[in-house]
Order: structure tokens, then sequence, then C-alpha cells
């Protein structure tokens, strides 16, 4: 793997980069494209005007990129200045006017052929956060995916982070009103969204663009096929937030990158850079960030041309013995994070972690 | 271990990079080598005329070590162009004449000091491709094994490719005629040959010279050591040809690769290099190809001074846990390849893409 | 990894590079140095003649360094002629003067804030290898901590070695005398001593300074977080001894590093470097020599500032599904030794091997 870092992503699909990035995925987005609605966003900048190379990134995005914020200031702050994921906002937008795909709020879902394409893409949420609205509206896409002709399922992000996560504003918020109904109700939400995961029978492919923390690192695993951007990064600060593992990380962090670096992860906030979390297994592949988007789709489409029957079944081989597992040690998170959450003890002292926190910021 | 990559091999055995490679293994070649049979080889290059650093490789062989051929083109070509591994070829031929090596046809079993040499030699199919006869004679030479004196099994080949998988053209011509019932022979014959490999009890060496495709590369998580030339590579493109995992992949890749990566190569077709494979864990250590029959028969020799008891007891404790789960997964692998071949939909989906490819060599 | 790996230890803790690397840890040396008692030492260097960087190490450090000795070597001879762990040394004595430490012979014992620190440091053997005794002390310190107020355990050693396993003299000694009763009472030592571990229900951090062999490497996985500096390095010959695994290693090892390289290092004696180490799974992150105390020391006290209840709650949910399994794990590999030990067979090979080894030195 280390020898031919740089070359990574192209091992498979060389020619691919002889597409001008722009045109990626242009198949549907011509289909989609609504030039008036899209003049209508003033704040949108053009797509013909930026560049995919762009070095203007506000400071936020390029320290995030450097990996020197810690989850708790990403948390707090709306990182969408960076410009290189236009093809996904311009598809935002766009998609947003389909009649079809307008049935979700914070998330864009696309029905492309063969596949679907889930797309996190909060708006009552900073960074992709997660909220149990959020989580609800994921398990319905889910549950839409599972019942018609999709091959496989994408998911991906709009802007330049994954997903941070819980949204612990929210979390404080409610925890705070009420304590007992709330911790059972966000504790089942989590349970309910990471079981539709596990569930889930056919292959689910993930591109991630940009840092995956906590929830949103924790579910990979559940995840088919990870495909990252060299500009993600992975944390799970479990303990570190006085919180305990969820997302199943518990039991897949170290089955995949061994005991010694997954409880790094979950009780130091270890971070893993994309080509880490790829060499120790978490990742199936890195890619240029420039070039990301297009050497998924490919794959992807390829995928998607195979036997409906063949993937599903592959996927039933390898997950077959994972199942029942992952269902139960899913169930023991989530009561334990209730349990914490209904303690006075355990609320006090994640109160004051995340609030200490907003303060600093 | 990147750090130190091109001296991976050398780690623990330096001394031996001193000997001349044309003398390895010679204390048994010496015993059968006649060099009047030899000599009747008029094809075979004479092992003195041939420098193991020779760059003479043919046009086939160096593209297939630059992994720019897929998997159907090397199924279709004979790769006996290079001439790196003489020592394998005269081996072949000389070890043929000798009374008590002669009961196989398209493997060479050699019964040395301690352990038990299986060479893959096919002379019915090409590159070493599996059909139901072949996995036949290996697994009669496994049970050979078990029940001789030897402490351990070394499994290698002849020839530039170490196994190709399943031979499709078998399969093809055979499911063409009768579909139910040698769906079900073929199937039963994978199972078989898988089982032979998870219930053998003394540590087996995989030593891979070249390609190891398909079931080829499926089975050697069932071994125990896997060393392999740089000249290696590996590849199960299941989904990709339309079938679904065999030989315990479904289970051993993910928990070696982690489900990441494990899903990449079974859905994808995901090519890994030597390197690539021995750092997520599928090879013990690369070797140099010109030293590599010295660097793996060195090893099996030492291996082969421990205690009988040891090795067996060894193998026991690691495989204890393991070899309920993997038989149950080889039988629900066969039966799904089973119930693929024998549904025209699955059979015509298979036979499609195999004589597009056919068509197109 | 392999992109950044000089700066590997960095990651997390730049600040730390600024302090001298003597000063480290003074908070709790101030309080216990006792000049007197250390001057009384004679043949101590004192910890201001020292530097960190001096190049003077003996012969037989270096050597081992460069990793080109074998396990044996290692065994017979003494190598406390490194100079690099002086911090250590000087703790040593000095914690011996300290009332409350005072109950440990061959393990340094001290309470810190927030956490217990066990160092290997015996008196009784060379190298810190193990005997029933040691391993009743640290089995003692494990059982003192998971009873106090510790929200975790540091485990590390004094010296330049972490620990070399058993120590095969007592081993050869005690099985000569009295083969029945010996092979029993250590089999149930080790057992006893790996259950510890398994049991122990606070997170483990183990720092790992120097060599660790057989049963020193084996029960790292046991721990939870496992820090290494770059001079360590990592083997278990057992097959090579003619042994067969213990400390949950036969299963632990293949789960981590997959079979392929498990297996080399059982049975081929295949030594990894802390950087193999760290990138197959084993270590969570690899630190430089002379800042590697300090790397560890401020990460455990950040940990050490989490809550006991997530800490141990965290720990429960990685833990619970591999438990049973490992404790099942180490009573077939203790009754194996045992076996092994209690035939004459089994004895005489192993006498003959390390009777060999000890003639050798």
């Amino acid at each position: 793997m280390p020898l031919k870092k740089p070359h990574n992503g192209l091992q498979n699909g060389d020619g691919s980069h002889e597409k001008d990035s722009r045109h990626f995925g242009n198949g549907s987005q011509q289909q989609n494209v609504d030039l008036n609605d899209h003049e209508g966003e003033q704040n949108l900048p053009s797509v013909l005007e930026v560049s995919n190379n762009s070095p203007v990134v506000n400071g936020i995005g390029s320290s995030l990129a450097n990996g020197s914020l810690n989850l708790h200031s990403t948390v707090k702050r709306k990182l969408d200045g960076e410009k290189d994921y236009v093809f996904d906002k311009r598809l935002r937008y766009s998609v947003r006017q389909n009649e079809s795909n307008c049935r979700f709020r914070d998330i864009v879902v696309r029905k492309e052929d063969g596949f679907t394409h889930i797309l996190l893409s909060s708006q009552t949420s900073e960074n992709n956060a997660l909220t149990p609205e959020i989580m609800k509206e994921v398990r319905r896409a889910l549950c839409n995916a599972s019942a018609d002709d999709s091959k496989l399922l994408l998911l991906s992000a709009v802007g330049s982070v994954f997903c941070s996560g819980l949204d612990y504003s929210y979390l404080i918020g409610r925890l705070s009103n009420d304590r007992r109904k709330e911790s059972t109700r966000i504790a089942e939400a989590i349970r309910d969204f990471v079981k539709a995961f596990i569930q889930f029978k056919k292959p689910i492919v993930v591109a991630i663009n940009g840092p995956a923390l906590g929830l949103g690192a924790s579910i990979l695993p559940l995840c088919d096929i990870v495909w990252a951007s060299e500009k993600a990064w992975f944390q799970t600060p479990y303990a570190t937030i006085r919180l305990t593992p969820a997302g199943c990380s518990s039991y897949t962090f170290p089955q995949i990158l061994g005991v010694a670096l997954a409880n790094e992860m979950l009780f130091c906030g270890r971070k893993l850079t994309a080509q880490e979390a790829c060499s120790r297994g978490l990742v199936s592949q890195v890619f240029w960030p420039t070039t990301f988007s297009q050497e998924v789709m490919l794959r992807v489409k390829e995928m998607a041309s195979c036997s409906a029957v063949v993937l599903e079944e592959s996927k039933c081989l390898v997950r077959s013995f994972l199942k029942s597992g992952l269902e139960e040690v899913n169930e023991k998170e989530c009561q334990m994070l209730k349990q914490l959450w209904s303690s006075s003890k355990g609320l006090d002292s994640l109160f004051s972690y995340l609030q200490d926190k907003i303060y600093e910021v």
C-alpha cells in the first residue's frame, strides 16, 4: 500500500482522470438542473467560476483539513467555505427542485440507474451533525432503497464535512429539559438508526469527503465499502466527551483496527488520517480530492451493473456471522448511553465538558 | 513495515543470500535428476543457461506482473514464458521420472525430509486453474500428507502463475451440458477441496510465486503461513464474474482485511499487490523473486526441525475457534454457488459475462 | 500511517517536546527522591551525568536494538548497560525508599493521581523474565488496583527490556527436579497471571520501552492501549523453543495480525519491529525513545481525567464479547503446556533446545 500511496486511487480507473471533473455525474445533473432556479440562489457560487484546484478556502476549512482542530470546535462552526464540493452544492439546490426528491429536509435522496444515492445535507444542524429527526430521515431513505429496485446504496455528504456525529447542542438542550424522557428517546433514535444499517441487505458504499466524527465514523464498518478523499479524517473521542461508544464501534473497531488502536480512538480520541484509516482497514481506498467524486461514481456504476442477486447474496454471506452479534452490541451500547444520560452524575460530567468547550469557542 | 519494504524478506535469513540460488533445494534434486530425461525435454531451457536475473520475460508475463491484465485474459493465456522459475520446471520434469511421485497428473507431490511439498502443475488446465479433477488430486495429496510422518505441508506452483482459480472454460462446458447435475458436482468438488484445507491438522505453508486469483486466493487464509514473491498479486473478483464468494473468503477476508477492503475485493475485484497483501495481513512476508524459493525452503526446513507435536498442537490451538465456523461458511458458500448455477438466470448472467471475455481475447 | 512515520508520536502532543525529558514525571519524583539514599547506590549512574542522547551503550544493548540476537542470548545476558532509561532507574531506587511502595520485590507499584503505575523491575530474574513468583506479584498489584480508586493501570518496565517472557533457567531448574508437580505449578501460575489481565476491568495502558518476548508480548492484546518506543520489538518464538503458545496469543494474534503473520510469529519466531507491530495492529502508536516516557505520561494523565464510569463501561463494552472466549483459550493453552512439560518427550525436546542455547552462549 504505502509504496504507491500517491497513486492509490488510480489503480483501477486511470482512464477517468482524463475526464473534466466538472462533467462528473452530468447524466443526471442535466436532467435536473433548472437554470432559473439555480440563478435564484444568489449565494451559490456558480460552478463555472470555481476551479477544483482553487486555493481559496476559508481559515476554518483549512485548519480542519490540517487536522489541528478538535471535535468540538468543528461542531460549533459552520464549515461551508470550501469550494471543492461545488458539484454537491449545485446538486443540492438543483435536486431540491425535483419533485420526487423533495420529501426530505436534511438529506438528499437521488434515485440513480441501479442505485440510490443518499447525501447528508443537514439544514437543521451544523456540519451534518445527527439529531433524532435526521437519523429518522436516513432510516426512511434506507427503507425505501431496500424496497425498490436499487441494487446498492451510495451514502455521501454535501459540503466539506462528512458527518460530525451526534449534535451536542441538541443533546444538551433536550437533556436539560427532560432528562428521563429525552435520554430514552435519543438513545432509541440512535439504536434504530444503527439497526437500519445493520439490517440493510444491499451493499452500502460510503464516500467520505471530509471529517467523519463520532457516530459518523462509527457506522462505517456497518457499511460495505468505504472510499475516502485524502481530506477525510476519522475520530471517535467518546471517552473524552464523557460518552461510551456507539454505532457498534465497541465491537467493530477492535475487530478491524485491533484492540490497541481501537481503544486509542475510543479512549484517547486518537485521530486517523485517511491514509492511516486505509492502511488499518477502516477505509477501502483513498482518492485525491479533485477526482474523488468521479472515482467513486465510476466504481459505483460498475458495481450497479452486477447481478442484484449476486450482490445481495454476497453481502448476506459476508454479514451473516456478524449480524446477530452486531444487533446485540447495538442494544448494549444504547442501553449504556441511556443510563449515562439519565444519571445526574453522567449528565453533569457530559454537560460540564461540553459547556467548557462551547465557552472556549 | 513500509519503512523497510525493500528488505522485508531479508530480515530473518540474510545469510541465505550468499548461496547460489541454482543450488537451492539441491539435496533432493540431486537424488532425482535424470540427465537423460532432462535432455529429452527439448523445450525446457537448461538450468545452467538461465540467470535468475534474466530480463528476458515474454510480453504477457511482464504485463501480468504490472497488474494491467484482468483475470480473464490471464485465464485464457498460457503464461509459461517466464524463465525465473527454472528450478520448478526442472523439478517438474525430473520428479516425474521418480516412481513414487508419478501418481498425480496435475500436481507434483514430493516427500521431503520432514515435510510434503505439493506443487500445482496443471497439465489439463491453463495457468493452474482448478477443475474438480485437479481439486481431487490436491485432496488426495493432503490426505496422504496427513497420514504420513510429514510435520508440515508446503504448497507452491510450477510456472509463473500460482493458481488462477476455477477453470471457467471447464465451467461453461459442463454447465451448458447438464446444468442440474454438473452444478451439484462442481459445487461439491469445491466444498470438499476447501474442507480438506480446513481440516488439515499440520501446518500448511504456501509459497505464492505469481498471481493468485479467485479460489486460488480465497484458500490462503485456510493455510497457516503465506510467503509471497514480489511478483505475486491477489484478486477475487467474484461479483464481477457474477459469482458469490467461495473458499470461505466471505468470512476470512473481512476477518483479516477488514470489511472495507474485503468487500472491495469481493465486490469490485480490487487487486492487491504482494506488498499490499502483506501490509493488510493476507501474506506473512514478501521476498524478492530471485531468492524467493531459497528463502521459503530455508524457513520450511527450519520449521520442519521443530517437534511434530508442538507444530500440530500449536495449529490446533490457533484454529480451534475457527474450525466449526469455517466449515459452516464453506457449506453456505457452496450451497449458494449451486443455486446460482442451477438457476437459468444465474447461469445466463455468468455465461454472458464469461463469453464476452472469451470473445474479447 | 507510513507517510508520517517519523512524526507518528507527535500528532497529539507536540507541545510536550519542549519539556526537558529529565523533568518528566517530576511531580511524584520530587516527592520521593531521597538524595542520601540515592548517593548510597554506588553503582547507579547519576541522572545528572547522563544525557538522553548518549551514544554510550554497551555492545549487547546495541545488538539487541539491531534485532540481531535471538531470544536466548537475550535471556542469558543482563542488559542494563543502556543509559537511556535513567529516569526509570532513579525512580526504582527512590521509590523503594518510600514506605507504601515497598511491599513488592520484583515490581515497583506507584499510586499516582487517578491511576496505578506498575513497573516490571525484576531482581530475581534477568531482563524482566517472568517466574511464578513475579507473576504472583503482578497479580497482587492488579488486584489492589482493581479495588482502589485508580481509574486505569499503567504497566511499564525498568531497564532497557520490557519483558523477556518466561524465565527458562527457572523452568529448567524446576522441571528437572520434579517434573510432575512443577509442570502443574508453573502452568497454573501462567494461567492465573493471564486470567488476571483478562478479568481486569479498568483500562490497562502498556508502555513498551524495549524488547517484549514470549509471554511478555503475548499479553499485550489483553491490555487496552499499547504504546511503544521505537526501540521496542516483539517476538513469540514458541514453536522454535518447543513450546505451544501462551497468554491467549493463539487466539489474539491471528485476530489482530491475521493468521498469516500470527503463525509466522508463533511458528517461525518472526520478529516485529515497533513500526511493524504498529502498522499491523499490535501497538497503538510508536514514539521516539527520547520522549517516550513523557508522551506516555501525558496521555495517561489525560485519560485519568476522564470519568471512571465511562472508562470502565467503555472497556466492558469493548471486551464483553472477547472475555469468555479468552478465558477458555487461556485454560486450553495452559493445559497444553502442562501436558508438554509433564511428558518426558516434550521436556527432553525443550531441555535439549534450551541447553544447546545456554552452551552456545
